[in-house]
């Protein structure tokens, strides 16, 4: 194959889930039907890698230096749910049940991947704990031996300056039937039971 | 979602396979993780869209005037495989059973969609036919309705300069198993079938 396809090819591997086969299927895709849409793409990361870059205040991605979650001025300032990733903040948005802000780790503790507090932005999470501003912050990271640690280290955090912390529920969910519920999970679900009242 | 980083997501729409999941799920992960990797895509993107085109002999994606496999003095001119697409020329080169040349169509005739012979570089494939250096062509089209009507058309235009035209063998895929083979395709390896000692 040509070394410009070859290349491109393995470039187009700096994408996640992207093989070898698939990204030959890219390639050839482009080069016969989408070179305008090609263009485009290059336009477009370009411009991203040009200007996004992180907030000052939640480390979310943003092209501005204070992100649109935070200069909101309709989002409570006084409720904090603190995340793993960009991916995260999406997801809870698209459930429209929370409307206060976030602040993005960027990663997890996880002392074996060098990932220490200040990795994950722990300098900048106390700075606003100090400001006095915080009623509550959500501990939403990911049910992992890393988000677990993670949720622990803030939680500390919190209880120095007297903020309630508080961890989102797991257990079964929406949809799923027990019987494929894995048993971890299930155990999550029977020990997070709650009255049917509530 | 920042304007930037939707504009990117919609961009990466342009990759067959992507849909706007794993869009965003590559867009956090280029701009998290790997912007270097995002920049040699620009770079190996835009080399591929300026300076890859296609061979003037058998009209493969080529960043040379005349193709890797028609500039190959080791190479069989005088026998010549006919696919839809370069993809095709790379999976019978991976073959390692073919030491002739190609001609990559680009399609297939098909008039709903405007493909004509024309389209598919019929008028450039017969200039080569009435050279008279040709012993054999292949077709190996993909077996559907469209690439049966253009093993037709082609079969007859090389009658005209009388060469015989061979057509790869269909029926059950090595490794496949009887059972979970379609009918069609089990049709075609009862009536393609051949003698033991062959």
């Amino acid at each position: 194959m040509s070394p410009l396809l070859q290349n491109l090819i393995q470039a187009l591997r700096c994408l996640p889930g992207i093989g070898p086969k698939s990204a030959q299927r890219m390639v050839f895709h482009i080069l016969q039907k989408d070179r305008l849409g090609a263009r485009r793409l290059i336009e477009a990361l370009d411009a991203a890698l040009e200007k996004v870059g992180y907030c000052q205040e939640c480390r979310m991605l943003s092209e501005e230096s204070i992100c649109e979650y935070c200069s909101n001025p309709r989002r409570d300032p006084s409720v904090l749910c603190v995340v793993e990733s960009p991916d995260d903040v999406i997801a809870i948005e698209s459930s429209q049940q929370f409307k206060g802000q976030y602040f993005v780790l960027m990663g997890h503790l996880s002392p074996l991947d060098r990932m220490g507090p200040e990795e994950i932005g722990m300098p900048l999470l106390e700075k606003r704990f100090a400001l006095g501003a915080i009623r509550e912050v959500i501990l939403a990271t990911n049910p992992t031996v890393e988000g677990e640690a993670t949720v622990h280290y803030i939680a500390e955090m919190a209880r120095t300056y007297k903020i309630p912390a508080t961890r989102i529920a797991h257990g079964v969910p929406m949809g799923g039937e027990l019987k494929y519920i894995d048993a971890g999970t299930l155990a999550q679900a029977l020990s997070g039971r709650r009255h049917c009242a509530e």
